[in-house]
């Protein structure tokens, strides 16, 4: 999507061949109009999927999954990163690897919430080594519920999770895909 | 707010006489329908404050600021609970006390996205003994911006903090008050 490659380019903070800082405008700081027409892209992209529910992870994929779900006026479900005294020990878990923070958290939705009937579709805003979307998929899965798809807001395309998704069938979508940066000379190469 | 009250009424869970769960529609799964009238409300309220930027905190909260924000048209910025290595020292932060998780966060904004130009709307899922919103009253005023009001979903008003602020003079809208729950017969008591 151009206006999101524009943001990156604009925006974006290359901080290793790996990082890249958007905290300004989706990250921490969200730009409502960018939001807004991210999710209308994948609106477009997902609308004749049958759409029943739009499932994220916290914390930054709930901003995105919020208007995701606005848009096809399904319910948003997000699975929490760690249990709660509040939450009953009805759940699905995964178990989600974070290069990030460089730990393992357990991420796990209510069962109440995602059914057999339900097809959900998947949305986050980074896709790297895919950890967060095969744990996500593994709840879809545990709950014998049908994945739509996978939208994704900056996919790096150079850890290749998106790749391999795609070549199991999987329906990825997304908007921005970065093949390259450059921390030296902060140059960011989109696919 | 009616419609906020029917849900608590119908779908929340009295687990104590302090502790109400709302996942189903509002804390884990997000009912679309339910969260596009609660921003109206909000937005209703305080459109005519000269709002330029709705703040909230991760992760339940998210989901309430990015609707509010996208009424508005306006930036969302939420703050985080812990320090990520994405992240700049460059940090407005508050100590904030959990009683439901006991324990104490740091939560966080970039000094880069709140500044004395904004005029900050302050949206949370639940005011019950205040913790959370003084927090980012902090953030606010450490950013010498001006606070145009707190937007609340659920007010525990059985626990004062609500009360608290207004007396302070801030201009606290919540959509439902709660003055009194009993575990025993489930009865809720709005005021």
């Amino acid at each position: 999507m151009k206006e999101l490659e524009e943001y990156i380019l604009k925006y974006g903070k290359v901080l290793g061949t790996d990082i890249l800082k958007v905290d300004s405008f989706l990250n921490q700081q969200i730009d409502i109009d960018l939001l807004d027409k991210m999710a209308t892209a994948w609106y477009e992209a997902f609308k004749n999927q049958g759409v029943t529910k739009v499932l994220t992870i916290e914390a930054s994929g709930i901003a995105l999954g919020t208007m995701v779900a606005y848009k096809f006026q399904v319910p948003l479900l997000f699975a929490k990163k760690s249990k709660t005294i509040n939450m009953s020990d009805n759940l699905y878990t995964a178990k989600v690897f974070s290069f990030t923070h460089h730990d393992t958290n357990t991420i796990a939705v209510d069962k109440n919430y995602l059914k057999a009937s339900d097809k959900v579709l998947i949305i986050d805003d980074f896709l790297a080594n895919g950890q967060a979307v095969m744990g996500l998929m593994t709840l879809v899965s545990s709950a014998n519920a049908k994945l739509a798809g996978v939208g994704i807001a900056i996919e790096k395309g150079f850890q290749k999770a998106g790749d391999l998704l795609r070549a199991r069938g999987i329906n990825v979508m997304s908007l921005a895909i970065i093949d390259q940066m450059n921390p030296a000379t902060k140059e960011i190469v989109f696919r």
